[in-house]
């Protein structure tokens, strides 16, 4: 099996690296420690008390079960995995297939051990009218994963409703429960009861568990499965991490760290937390993360009903892409961030860098490397010259990047939002404010019992034209 | 010819709407705009004295016949072009690539009229090594467009180096020029002398436009023509917002006004500034814009000499998507943003929503709809909920998507960042923040010069374990 690790290292986080007008003093990380000591012990509590189911999914073995037995069910002739989703339903399985699957995944047909992978999280008509054109003569070999707890979430019903018609006008209705898998909840809403009508396949979103903490439910197994990720793996990394975050001693436990770092850089200026992935593949995990972070911690109520208006603003960056488009505001401009570089210490493939040509010596210390060697060096250039003007930086080191690791990414960071929320003082798991988007949504597409909400829209928001220019 | 527009659309920043505490009220307006006529006056200036000179990029139409004589000599028998480039060199490509041509452009041949496209801005192994792996038998037919001002972007060289050996141990030496396109000066630096030396046909990267105000050069131009884009077109969109953003009646010039309020609120408390597609063709626009404006205006001195550490965070957002990730958030967390959406009005492609299930009423309501009308409503919906939180927010509206509308974006947002770095005092077209993580790369690859640089590096960036958990 493999040891591969994850780790979190907080120096350049430190008043010894950075100052005491930017650091944390040893004392201030003894005080965070004994604020935060007491909110481990809160959360484990939680857990045993069952308040926090996303706990316990790396140890549910009957989820895995039933996704591979559906996946080994359904993988023959299967050229293509649809999956409709958005939030999410979405970020987690976008963020695993970027994460564990080569780049070239969907044009390279040796590169991958299952089918295409199409996520669509979004309602564009022409996105989706390109897609459906290059669909047409391969829709037999497709099969489409609608995820949605409810079924009622606007953007997946419609994506839903026309990929339903397409497939039942080209294959007749008799088909659809050969290509069509549901997850939902288990008993009710929207999508259960279609799921039964049609005998479509379905596997179960959790209750109490919040789309963004599902990753590791089926919502986010069954796709990773099915193109062919290691979730026994994955699983593994994350229950692994579970011992470490479950620690209540604070300096051995990376989420406490983590949070408690985050909790502290909010409070003294530092509204914006940069994740700053040193790899192409821990992209997609930085917009996962985004939306944990986001949803679970920008409030503005306390748990106590207090106005706080509080959150820190996640922001996605790219090492190296982003040394040429955000450094220069990241080092310059105000000193309102902590980064968080995600580093990979050891790639999958070498590539050695060529000699350079003759008339070009300038090149010459290029010639040998590994491409590995420059990326790593990179990322360590740009942390120095952030460091050495005074902004915090944190790192996930990545021993290697597999699903053992990912999964242990994943849960570290679930763990560190549950830490922060109770830090903030606000509910972690709630995320009211989505809901008069959606009412407004419901209004303006003429559901009749929000004809006032309608007006009040209309009313507000239409074009006036002495503001248009 | 297409007389599709785009206008500014800033009546949800108005005290009306929002209210006196984070609204610009008619007063504070009419003080913005009587400080930034006398900018637009001097940026005219700067303009007719050469000061600017990516203003004229659109009128440059030797430019022009050179891409179109170049793509023409080449595209016989290309089937993949590949950018070599990093920042400006990449994002403008990547930007026009997504905004203007289908979803599915590399993976469906009938979809495209040129070859597939991958731009590289990073020099992550694993995906390069996807890559190469899957480019194996299909490198005869492929140009690689190499692009860098210098020829010494560390990234950039080391891409160069690896995909020229590969290419030469494939095709032979000779082979070289009839699959490697240089865009560099016109006269020096390294890739200049190699182009030269090897005999690469070459574009010209020209003087004083940095990366970020390149997009309109043969830097964007020959990737879009050569993938089938209309540049004439293109060009012609930001001829036209030249007349517009050129007027120096604030209330009539739409980067003017975009400017003033982006530079309002900034000095209000909202240093965040979150661009807001409702469009997934637009959303790589996005990530332009982030360079243009971090790089631009991210400073820590003001043209007095006056330590500032000023500068807005450009956030991207991706409509409705982020809406079940970063709502809950930009509705309760702080009111630190400035929302700006983009939005398409015409659509190229209609999707009419199929009629639900019967077992399924609650989603009668979408039967019938355009996709289309559902995601406009969407931005509505979310626009409305977040100024019912006071939150500011302005539209640029596309009569639809084409090149003559997204040239006009482009030049539209290049003038409002001029504009913006005056009204911040600030020196817009540097960037001398980048310059250390360059040099610190250079230390650490074991450049004999910088010898005492890499001590100081190592120093400070060695691994401590009393911080890694």
């Amino acid at each position: 099996m493999s040891q591969s690790r994850i780790q979190l290292y907080y120096k350049n986080v430190t008043a010894d690296v950075i100052g005491k007008e930017h650091g944390i003093t040893a004392e201030q990380f003894s005080r965070l420690a004994d604020e935060t000591t007491p909110v481990i012990e809160k959360i484990n509590k939680q857990r045993t008390a069952g308040k926090t189911p996303y706990r316990d999914l790396p140890y549910n073995t009957s989820n895995v079960q039933q996704v591979k037995e559906l996946t080994s069910d359904l993988q023959e002739n299967c050229e293509n995995l649809v999956i409709l989703g958005i939030g999410g339903s979405a970020l987690g399985n976008i963020a695993l297939q970027t994460a564990l699957n080569p780049f070239m995944y969907n044009l390279h047909k040796t590169q991958r051990s299952g089918p295409r992978l199409f996520v669509f999280d979004n309602i564009d008509p022409d996105q989706l009218s390109s897609f459906i054109e290059w669909l047409d003569d391969k829709i037999e070999n497709t099969i489409f994963n609608v995820i949605s707890k409810s079924g009622k979430t606007a953007e997946t019903a419609a994506q839903f409703l026309i990929f339903k018609k397409i497939l039942s006008d080209r294959l007749g209705p008799d088909a659809l429960q050969n290509h069509i898998v549901a997850t939902t909840d288990s008993k009710q809403g929207t999508l259960r009861k279609i799921a039964d009508q049609f005998n479509f396949p379905s596997l179960e979103v959790p209750d109490g568990v919040g789309g963004r903490f599902s990753i590791l439910s089926p919502v986010g197994l069954f796709g990773a499965s099915f193109c062919g990720i290691d979730i026994d793996l994955l699983l593994n990394g994350a229950r692994d991490m579970d011992k470490k975050v479950s620690t209540e001693d604070f300096f051995k436990n990376p989420a406490a760290i983590n949070a408690a770092v985050n909790y502290h850089y909010y409070n003294n200026g530092k509204n914006i937390s940069v994740m700053f992935p040193y790899s192409c593949a821990l992209k997609d995990l930085a917009d996962w993360y985004r939306q944990l972070w986001a949803e679970s911690l920008g409030k503005a109520n306390d748990l106590n009903g207090n106005k706080v208006h509080l959150g820190p603003t996640p922001v996605k960056a790219i090492g190296t892409t982003d040394q040429h488009s955000q450094v220069q505001l990241y080092r310059e401009g105000p000193n309102n961030k902590l980064f968080t570089f995600l580093q990979n210490k050891n790639f999958n493939n070498k590539l050695k860098i060529a000699p350079a040509p003759q008339c070009a010596p300038e090149l010459n210390y290029l010639q040998g490397n590994d491409l590995a060697d420059l990326f790593n060096v990179e990322k360590t250039a740009t942390e120095f010259a952030l460091i050495k003007d005074k902004r915090p930086c944190l790192t996930v080191l990545f021993d290697k990047l597999d699903p053992y690791t990912v999964g242990q990414f994943i849960y570290l960071y679930e763990v560190t939002t549950s830490i922060a929320g109770e830090l903030f003082n606000i509910d972690t798991y709630s995320q009211p404010a989505v809901e008069l988007g959606k009412k407004a949504t419901f209004a303006l597409m003429g559901k009749e019992e929000y004809k006032n909400l309608a007006n009040e829209i209309k009313h507000l928001t239409e074009l006036d034209n002495n503001f248009l220019v």
